[in-house]
């Protein structure tokens, strides 16, 4: 920012609550995501007050939370605002997928007065002790703190919102009710901070893996998360053009790159996934894995069979070279010198290669809808205005066929996998990209979990497309081992705009109620449009059937 | 158990996840809330497959910890059971409230199998390490343990529920998947653990309480949640009839004794209660708090006046005359002891009363229904088969000039005051005491936190009364700080059986059909029935009215 409009700045943000506010927007935040309570009003008041920062309340936290993640992994950074334990304890789960799946979100809680703390009272909300909550959130965050000094408050959210950049994962910033008209230091100047790589250590670490891959055949690239965190899509797109060099991804990364380039693999996830793809991977003889992280998911259950002796992997918390590694080299300098470092370029031959979708053509019309038919008339449906956010269960692993053009635009828990992401997400990522329109996928049961924040949707003039996949009941489960706690009881989906008072709903049975239920949807852009799709419980995807399987087989062998 | 039938079960009850399903259906449990996950599922089919408990599916996990927290406050012990994190951490907020409230809930969760995390591999729903959950729950509870050794696992079963049912306070158990049917040692025999008192320091408590209760003029108890934990409510009711003593309550111990007894005075709760307890309690020489914690609610945000000097108060924590305080001194015997001691009797002279309830006459037929004549209509409505669940907000602080004539028919999360937990914990109130009927009081905001669990009341025949207070909006905030983040997006609750295909709904926006609605509700006992009650958004009882006002007042303390 120019001098001027930064001393301008610096004059009018004087109060921690105000700080707090501006950094957040100076580093592209623009709404905030939660539910007030009285230990957060004050700040709530200033957030409503604030041009920058617009408040988004959703029905429930634990919806703030999902919404603000989705919001963060588009937007690079993201925030909740909550109240002190009943609010902030409501998004301990989302936090932790947050975490998990490399999400910087800033968890803001408002918490009793420092003043109001002095002879350990019993106020309202408290757990155990006043820290209790922060405790909780020191497990779940990657960095936190109590603004209960005026005079170190301002360092301290520069300190906590560079970890949540550097790091992408989530912070926890507590804000007593008393210091959030406190003024912090005067002519306080944000430091940027950066962390540089040690240069030999990056020298090694360049020469090694430049000679594994010169030296190498058939050398590919499995790309994974990380690389749509830390905003090295364009790098990895370098590379790939660079170099000639294949590229697959990961279930996690997929969409890191547009599935219709010329040099897209696939999705690889060990024997789960296409078995051209498993092979192409798993016999080529130098694998650069970049921003990647080998998460039971990710490896097909442990299907894969990766050697380490010909990989290179490279992420935000290691960088190797077969059975080196070297410290002090970050991810975005590993990736900029190997795009600097001469490296073979090569004809790119035969690979494997999503099929693209055909156009789809309705069978019989009162044929039942099938899983499979669904996804080949969902893949027409998308378009390069379409972000696709897939909760857990079938509705993600369906979608790992889908054929997604544009990166970015495909957001699931695939790894710390919780119920009930998908629903609040298509509201913060609708946010985040308001010129994309959301295809929701979930399940029954996740539905149940968050789906009624269709009314947060409706409030906010959102317009996700949601496909409830209703298989009566948690079809991963009943893969697994089955029994009556797989059952869910039975809502009537479709009706969930008349409660709501918005939106539109369709129960969608056959292929041709498919057809038109997404024709109309495509035309009716005003709100929501809920498409309940009723399926054969026994019906599974192949990609499902496959992980089912080998997890109900873990589950036996742990269990002998 | 006879020594045969302890005996049976012992050669019968052999591995780790057997054993605990025994313990807790030795310790009363009848019902498990929770909804199964892959870490899980095999102690779910063991569960599922028990003659002894019944597992309850809701639909997200949050209302199955509420539900297990109201389960426990009325039957003594409640048990929710989750899969690893995903589930898990959806009950950390649940479970808080249990800790801040006194309610013993054993919190089962799976997790990865012992085996499985050797070398610290990225299984799915894992956070920052094996043990981050624990960590987290170690904040939240008195006790846990994971069951990683088959050798200790029994013994540390033992030792948690005894925590959880000495201190009535919540519990965590994690269960690796590979330990479930793991065998745990041979003949073991569950140990009861004791609390016995100190008797010289309890002969001193005495001896100090009876001398001062004696010497005063005009002692009163003020009776406290903690009697109906500890299942003393007998013991007070004896302690009042013996020595004639008059008995007051807090809001969170509103309920531990029948309000329709001669000696009962009412709800003390400093400024915000009616003005006649305040003055009658205030004004004692000798006040005698039982299970009483002095929180800033039962204290009327502190404008209680308690003079310490001539205080008594005996409670799980802590037992103190005046400005003396005794050691290893338990809640029960002291309680005990004072019934043995010689207590002067006295005659009840005239105290506060609250007003027994007059029949409700409907006034002009379209009069709009306010606060004040919904409270006095229910007070018609409630009779000895209702149990009141009121979530947080005016719910709450209309309720408790509601006129209980029962013990324990009142719940209430009047300490940790976490919105979202009335519907749910109807649901564990009615499945924990099959007799009754539950009369759920939520307001608009709450419902929409858990509101759609009504789908678990008919899942499994329930048929609470579900009164939704719809004044459009965060009620209670709007009187301490307004703002647009007090707006609530609107729904058409009474719509919400069409959706849930069960129940009944109502619309009532006049007195003339609340007459009818609670009519038919009375009738229509198959399943639940959900009155939206339309309220003026400036409504506001007078203990709301009081409250707000002061929490009002803090806040602009706080923040100045």
């Amino acid at each position: 920012m120019p001098l001027e409009r930064a001393q301008r700045a610096l004059r009018i943000v004087s109060t921690i609550g105000e700080y707090l506010i501006d950094q957040l927007g100076a580093r592209g935040v623009r709404h905030v995501f939660g539910i007030p309570g009285d230990y957060v009003l004050g700040f709530y008041d200033q957030l409503s007050k604030s041009r920058r920062l617009r408040l988004i309340n959703t029905c429930d936290e634990q919806a703030a939370g999902f919404a603000a993640d989705a919001y963060a992994r588009v937007r690079g950074l993201g925030a909740v605002c909550v109240t002190y334990c009943v609010g902030g304890l409501k998004v301990a789960n989302a936090t932790a997928e947050a975490f998990a799946e490399k999400s910087p979100v800033v968890v803001i809680s408002g918490a009793p007065g420092i003043k109001e703390r002095e002879k350990n009272p019993l106020l309202h909300h408290k757990v155990k002790d006043f820290d209790t909550q922060k405790k909780v959130f020191e497990q779940l965050t990657c960095a936190s703190t109590v603004l209960d000094d005026p005079q170190l408050a301002f360092q301290e959210i520069d300190r906590v919102l560079a970890a949540a950049e550097r790091h992408k994962q989530p912070v926890y910033i507590e804000l007593p009710r008393d210091m959030v008209f406190a003024h912090g230091v005067a002519h306080h100047q944000p430091r940027p901070v950066r962390a540089s790589s040690d240069p030999p250590a990056l020298r090694a670490a360049l020469a090694d893996a430049s000679q594994m891959i010169n030296a190498a055949r058939r050398p590919v690239i499995l790309a994974d998360v990380e690389l749509h965190r830390f905003a090295l899509q364009p790098q990895l797109l370098k590379l790939a053009r660079q170099t000639g060099l294949p590229v697959a991804t990961t279930v996690l990364g997929k969409s890191v790159i547009g599935e219709d380039h010329s040099f897209y693999v696939g999705v690889y996830e060990g024997a789960l996934g296409r078995d051209d793809v498993r092979r192409f991977i798993e016999t080529s003889d130098c694998l650069i894995m970049l921003g990647a992280f080998l998460t039971d998911i990710n490896l097909g259950i442990y299907t894969a069979r990766l050697d380490p002796a010909r990989s290179i992997s490279a992420n935000s918390e290691k960088i190797s070279v077969g059975y080196r590694s070297y410290h002090d080299v970050s991810l975005e300098d590993f990736l900029a010198g190997l795009l600097k470092t001469r490296l073979r370029r090569r004809a790119l031959g035969p690979i494997p290669h999503p099929p693209p979708p055909g156009a789809f053509r309705p069978r019989r019309r009162d044929a039942p809808i099938t899983i499979k038919r669904l996804f080949q008339r969902l893949n027409d449906f998308i378009d390069s205005n379409t972000m696709v956010v897939a909760d857990v269960g079938e509705a993600l692993f369906a979608a790992t066929d889908l054929y997604i053009r544009h990166p970015t635009e495909f957001l699931g828990p695939a790894y710390y996998a919780s119920m009930g992401f998908a629903v609040p997400a298509g509201i913060g990522a609708q946010l985040a990209a308001p010129r994309k329109r959301p295809l929701v996928l979930v399940g029954d049961g996740a539905f149940q979990m968050t789906g009624m924040e269709l009314a947060t949707a409706a409030r906010y003039g959102l317009n996700p497309v949601v496909i409830v996949l209703n298989n009566f009941g948690y079809g991963t489960e009943r893969q697994i081992k089955d029994g009556p706690y797989n059952d869910l009881s039975l809502w009537n989906y479709s009706r969930v705009p008349e409660v709501l008072g918005a939106g539109r709903g369709f129960l969608v049975k056959t292929e041709s109620e498919l057809q038109s239920a997404l024709a109309e949807a495509a035309r009716f852009t005003r709100g929501f449009c809920l498409l309940e799709v009723q399926l054969d419980p026994a019906d599974r995807s192949p990609a499902l059937q496959r992980l089912a399987h080998r997890l109900s087989l873990r589950l036996s062998a742990a269990s002998a």
